[in-house]
């Protein structure tokens, strides 16, 4: 059971959206972990695997996607925060023959926590591996993207149970 | 069968990321429709929808971060090229109890496609979802981000047998 | 009267532009509040409060653009400071039969004064009612962005007489 | 009167806010004029037409300041379409002995209008003049923000009476 | 010799700065190379071929982000014209045992000339390669930023001598 | 000799880019000076010299260039943290007849340095000297971008032995 609270912190009392004034939380040391799929043709993700090893650029070029898009979570979502995340890592592995697994985790140290970062992170890796490979497997889908965990903050730990 | 070509056009034949050379492609009129789901506990989409009528700002913040999202997808796919969206269309609706559909809608008439920014629309405005109802609901899952057709281009029209 | 000083601090003493060295100014809690109005044919306001009632996005656009545009405020104004806003809010409220009032909320635990960012949140919410209403009335004025009250900060706090 | 028809076009016929779809719309030479003014104590004036003069960058920074706001101008209004702007010219005259008048005129041959790219320039050299000058007249104002002329379009030439 | 006017065309004739009308240049075929090289202890060098081979991400990153500062390049410079380039290049090759050459390529159809969007690609990814590097060598050198050619628009064509 | 360390900190042991983690280091106080020259032919360089004195915006323009560069680093590189810079200054003179020297200084109170932020501000700076000047000479060359002295953090002072 996830409810954590009967409002939704974004709006006020009359529904309109803002950013909520969080200028007496407490800075304190904040993680998350996201994680997105990719499920495309077998043949799709060999090639990948294939330009992958030993020189291609298509699993660079989504770190370097996902890590980037983490530091634009401010402008991406409306209602974020502004923030100065101390770490940002992004993988990405393969899942069984048809499926690319990734996973975001971002740290800080500050008055909000980092979930959007690292779900940002995750669907921006997940679009960019679309990209580089919709020449060849438009049927491609991402799918399952979700917080695996958080810690820190005052809503306290997260863990999903599978992911 | 979605195979198009065997190839990473964004890949030289070293392997090496680089933005395609589309100089030479005509331009043409080309859309494309992609689609997302956020999956959530009943009682969030019901809090959602309650919030959203008479007067509540979810769906019109989700809306509004969709188009903008759209509108940059070239700043965050690393090998995409600067377009001139010509109009962009985002709508979300209740499916079943437990999720909300995520529609957009992009055009163009110009040298490359837009399946990454209906995608990214689609995407970002689904991370804004989750944004706005984590506080209450941190187990929800973005499922199923897909194209569901485009049309125009060389590579011909491409429609999702289901979505 | 004003004057809190003889010398524009953005400036070094040839009169060259400079983002002055705040390092040795102490962290302290800052707010302001800007205001701006937009003067409109009368029937232009009744269709926005007739649209915005129950569900058009007039307003909940306008207040997305103002909160975002906060957020960007060290991206367009040259010599500002980058800081990391700690709440703001965004007011859309008629005045009148012709007018629509804006009012921006800024806080900030930080270094440096919000004023151009309550500022430039007002001025962007505004320009964004012009654009959703300019197909109805290109003569619409925005008139009066100003600063309301500020408090925080070295220079102390400045409320405006009237606005 | 300037009511050109009846419907917001950013919005559909439910209310809910999109990028309009102008596939269809020629492309045409337009060219739009707006201003602003900013209204200050006649001391500050003063101060910035000495320090504009010989090197003082005032001026120069909000100038460029304009400039580069015209070209963001569809990153900062959610509705507005991408476009490439082919000029940008801001001026900054004194008008008395305690206003600034500050005119941007924005040309582009295109699908759109470029008012709004206009009043962005316009209104942001306003805020970068008030950022600039604020630790001397936290009093300002910016008044009058307005389209004082646009050509071509399918909407047809506008020209202010008087501004 | 390399003069083709005696103008600089972002200021008018009062030297203030402007973005120069181009309404009225013929939309032609336009490519641009620049180059840089950034100069290096021949152990850095050796590091970098050695982390590049077959896996490490240097070269890789460099690489994306130089191409993504190109398709940023008008809103790093204040007066370029926003353009939608169709194709960006970026490769990096030692060059003796102490520097790594960075070739930068931009092609566009359109009203100006590419030559700042290459030259800022080669720039950024130098100043990648120093950021990577950083840890084990401050004293490198980005040296010999120039253009080595470029063709279409009305000034012509310009092949540098050498480079 | 420069050697801090032996591995590249933005990769980790499998030579993947990552953004390191920097929660646990120390808030120190950090500056950075860069330095950069634009070689060109004595004829521009008198007729930059002559432009900005009295009222010509060159320098003005590539001053305010350089100062918003350096506050987008952690966007234009894709491995810097985001951080709150707490003063910049970008200062041009000419340098014998045919150059002008680009010093670019950056302070911070916070957990990683600011190299790169004073690099890219001499960087962008030397390259908006480029865009203005090069309708008079194309052949211009930005030479010896470098780093001339850091101070603050666990690396600890850097300082170039002649620049």
């Amino acid at each position: 059971m996830q409810y954590v609270n009967d409002t939704f912190s974004h709006l006020d009392d009359q529904g309109r959206a803002r950013m909520v004034d969080v200028s007496d939380k407490a800075e304190t040391a904040r993680t998350a972990h996201a994680r997105a799929r990719v499920r495309m043709a077998p043949r799709t993700l060999a090639m990948i695997l294939d330009q992958a090893h030993p020189k291609g650029d298509v699993l660079a070029v989504a770190r370097v996607a996902g890590i980037q898009a983490a530091k634009k979570t401010w402008d991406l979502i409306p209602l974020c925060h502004p923030l100065m995340l101390s770490g940002v890592k992004v993988s990405l592995e393969p899942e069984g023959d048809d499926a690319l697994r990734i996973d975001a985790h971002c740290k800080l140290k500050g008055l909000t926590g980092v979930e959007m970062e690292a779900l940002t992170a995750a669907s921006v890796a997940a679009l960019t591996v679309y990209d580089m490979c919709k020449a060849v497997d438009r049927a491609m889908v991402i799918e399952q993207v979700c917080l695996v965990e958080k810690t820190g903050g005052r809503s306290g730990d997260f863990r999903r149970e599978e992911a």
